[in-house]
């Protein structure tokens, strides 16, 4: 297998890791049940997900912005999202579980078994545009046996800029060719794959929720495909 | 307690953490033994650790000299000491072992368990000139516990550069206050006390060897003096 010689996994985490979206929800249905506003949370939470980091971080690699931390770029659609929900006037402890959601989000159900699997064999570590600090707070919350975060804010790039990519290669000591990406996302991966990594591809249908379009198939395009943490260790071996 | 907001501690490596000097002069014995090479290793050890290690990123520090990676500073040196030993002829996979000893140093005795307590309470990660990479190897290899890895290879900044403290504390998202700084040596602690973070002091008495000059003492210099990792989780509860 071309992959052989693979030292390191590096994973996406918002969406491939972590359940962002359910996240969202809970928490915002939780804020619900404690102050009585109204939401349509799974709408929030997309609308948060696209205008507050999507759509900011694409014109950051555009260059069209200058690059800026995420926790600012969330925040600043927290307020715009919640001023429009009308909830934006609770007190700011009340609102501060969901304003920090994404420090504490939900794994899916196999990451923290596989991610313990993969470590015996290989670095583990993620490679997410999420804040260093965002990362490793929930990481703790969660147990996600890292190796060690890193984080886009490392290099002031995000991806699918290849900076970022190089990047992680680099702080572990490695060529390119000795790591893999591991991500649900195919753009992700692409991008990695022209910064010379290698390429695994763990689709997940519920990202946007159980309404959404099915992930983007796959054939050969990438080294390999896998339904989920567990079946990647069970393809390399682990 | 003044140290009852703290939240994370990060700690030096090289000394405190691990027994460089005891992990060389065993590497470099079992190099004796394959090969036949006759070295004063405790002598060795020392050298390199001083010129390899201590002199350059002092020149580093004072605006002598460019920031360089700290694998390159040892690398440099072991060239020089092995060839002056005359072992630098042997085949380069019998020198590996030695050469990237760095990678992975030995944990003190007390180290893994006492940072597995402290972890139960707070962030805990190294503050180390070690190398990304070379920090993550000997983690990895030892088992210690980390919630990330923090090289001041992120801050092309030596500690006891106070950019070194600042920018660890920034990366986990809290203010120097928030942080203290777990040590063997009171250079580094006096550093960080400068930079706003707090200070506690374990003495390593066996890091340069049973002979060596007994560590320095402390009254009420800093905020905690603990014999080991363990003792220090007493002191903190955890």
């Amino acid at each position: 297998m071309a992959t052989a010689d693979v030292r390191a996994l590096l994973f996406d985490v918002f969406g491939t890791v972590v359940d962002w979206r359910g996240s969202v929800i809970r928490t915002g249905s939780a804020l619900s049940e404690r102050t009585g506003v109204a939401v349509d949370w799974p709408a929030f939470a997309d609308r948060w997900r696209r205008e507050g980091y999507l759509a900011p971080i694409g014109r950051i690699v555009a260059g069209d912005e200058a690059w800026r931390e995420v926790d600012a770029l969330l925040q600043a659609q927290f307020d715009v999202l919640a001023s429009e929900a009308g909830f934006l006037d609770l007190p700011a402890e009340e609102l501060a579980p969901l304003r920090l959601v994404w420090h504490h989000l939900d794994p899916w159900p196999d990451a923290v078994d596989g991610l313990a699997r993969l470590r015996r064999s290989y670095v583990v570590a993620p490679l997410s545009n999420g804040g260093f600090a965002m990362l490793m707070a929930m990481a703790k919350r969660a147990g996600l046996p890292w190796d060690c975060i890193i984080s886009t804010e490392l290099f002031r790039a995000y991806k699918p800029d290849l900076a970022a990519y190089r990047g992680g290669a680099q702080l572990l000591g490695l060529p390119p060719d000795a790591v893999m990406l591991v991500a649900a996302h195919t753009g992700d991966l692409r991008a990695a794959q022209r910064a010379g990594l290698h390429a695994a591809y763990v689709p997940r249908p519920l990202e946007w929720g159980e309404s959404a379009p099915a992930p983007e198939p796959s054939d050969t395009e990438f080294d390999l495909v896998a339904g989920d943490f567990g079946a990647l260790a069970d393809l390399l071996g682990c």
